[in-house]
């Protein structure tokens, strides 16, 4: 840091003045007001072909998305997030038909992901950019802040709890997954109304990550199939995937809702009066395994949210 | 964060309980106690190819370099490092002939990343792990701290300021990029001795680094040919590259020693009582322009280290 590229200039002129920000892009690093509480850190790379395809979704999309990432893990610990830094390696071939040239594809980028910065006020302090004969690799490392109440990690789930999610799963790959919003704010309202035992943001699947907990927690879960939210597009999905829309919202990754453990007491307080639309009770806490209750039966849900599909 | 792969897992078991950190790998986001003083952040992406030849070097000093380039630019401000993130992409195919497969290949870059971490009481408290077709990405962003006296910037040289750096210049391309030493300890040295007005790493090379600094600063700067400091290696590759072994030192990159400015009074205090071994005083800040004296007479310097070579 600081990069080599032209747009780091660009981005400094762009970047409007943030109190917390003391120095910004064009020093050797980036200086911060001290947080007052615990510092949140999270990285996540996404990779042209893994996480997004440049050519179909354009830099703007890609950018947007490789912000979200990281703002949706600071949620997941109902933390606040407050900056970010960026690095970048743009590709100087076109890997698809409609490559834009370098410098315009590097300020698309960089406006992608200012759109989910401003939206939740996050200050973006600066990056390295390259650039190289490889596809368009994004690196963001978000800092937050945990609210008073400290960050929710995944350990605290207990045996009863009710478990939630903030929305409707399945089928992300339809365009949700570079378009959702993370949900920092529903986490934030979440952790002021209730205690949350356990959370994390769905990224790998429903199934897949409620079995992080369970593992982190040491517990069991019960899911009620009928109680899952889906959302239409795993119901769109399911017309031609030769999957059901529930083995889709079980299974699919990258919704990026929050699904989360609290005592009964507190689930039904949630339930009489949720701080956030579209939360939906999903099962409960239990010993141990990952079950699925279905019409009255309990099967085994694999992490993968593949399961024994009898009458289906 | 946190990723996908299996070393993460290792990497978590491999990682010693630090009381900074709060939450290390393996939840959402890494926690630390929040800094005492001002947060520096600072982020750098290497990729095979462009800032290491993977088959060449092996992983191991790969992650060396990755973490020291990070740490460097820490070093940049006068900051102590305390933490780091890292995400990957790992080269699912060979891209030399002694390619290591891949999970060997995550642990001797995570081996290599703790060399350097360990070095400086770095914590290592999380990353985001992926695989891919591509080359192999590293991007490391490192937060540090300010020493009470602030971050050291760019922009506080003025006319009659005495350069100085902390080592010999040049022919770092031999091997000294991949196994340089930041200058964090010297940093910290140098910032309780004297007011240091500007600093930075030498990344893109003396003149081009100075360059920097002259227009943070907005003042000139005479460097003194006799003064400057010239690797070995800087001599080493003279002999077959058609360069001076002073034109090495003047335009190489990737030094990652430190030139900074000082009033002459500190520069006097420096000269005799240096409290850190190899420091030369290579020049003074001018009103304008980038100048290199020899042999009684000035010419202009290119910020590429370029520069007319009469008599040679």
């Amino acid at each position: 840091m600081p990069g080599e590229f032209e747009y780091i200039a660009w981005l400094r002129a762009r970047t409007p003045a943030d109190p917390r920000v003391r120095i910004g892009p064009g020093d050797d690093c980036a200086a911060l007001a001290p947080p007052a509480r615990e510092l949140l850190v999270t990285t996540d790379m996404l990779m042209d072909g893994t996480d997004f395809v440049l050519s179909e979704v354009g830099p703007r999309r890609a950018g947007r998305k490789a912000m979200a990432v990281n703002l949706s893990d600071i949620a997941a610990m109902a933390g606040t997030p407050t900056a970010a830094v960026v690095s970048v390696a743009l590709p100087l071939l076109a890997s698809g038909g409609r490559q834009p040239p370098v410098a315009s594809l590097a300020q698309e980028l960089y406006l992608g992901l200012r759109d989910v910065a401003d939206a939740f006020g996050v200050a973006l302090v600066g990056g390295d950019t390259n650039s190289w004969n490889g596809p368009l690799v994004i690196s963001v490392t978000a800092l937050g802040e945990a609210t008073p109440r400290g960050p929710v990690r995944r350990n605290g789930a207990r045996p009863g709890d009710w478990l939630f999610v903030t929305g409707p799963l399945g089928g992300s790959i339809l365009g949700h997954h570079l378009d959702f919003t993370p949900r920092v704010r529903e986490a934030l309202l979440l952790h002021e109304a209730v205690n949350l035992r356990a959370m994390l943001d769905i990224s790998d699947g429903l199934a897949a990550d409620l079995n992080h907990i369970c593992e982190e927690s040491a517990c069991g879960a019960v899911l009620v199939a009928d109680a899952i939210p889906i959302s239409d597009a795993a119901r769109a999905l399911s017309r031609t995937s030769g999957k059901t829309p529930l083995q889709h919202a079980l299974g699919d990754g990258e919704d990026f809702e929050l699904v989360f453990a609290v005592s009964p007491e507190d689930g039904e307080k949630l339930l009489r009066e949720p701080p956030i639309p579209g939360l939906a009770k999903i099962g409960t806490c239990s010993e141990s395994g990952l079950w699925l209750e279905r019409d009255g039966a309990r099967e085994r849900l694999e992490p993968t949210g593949w399961f024994h599909a009898f009458g289906e």
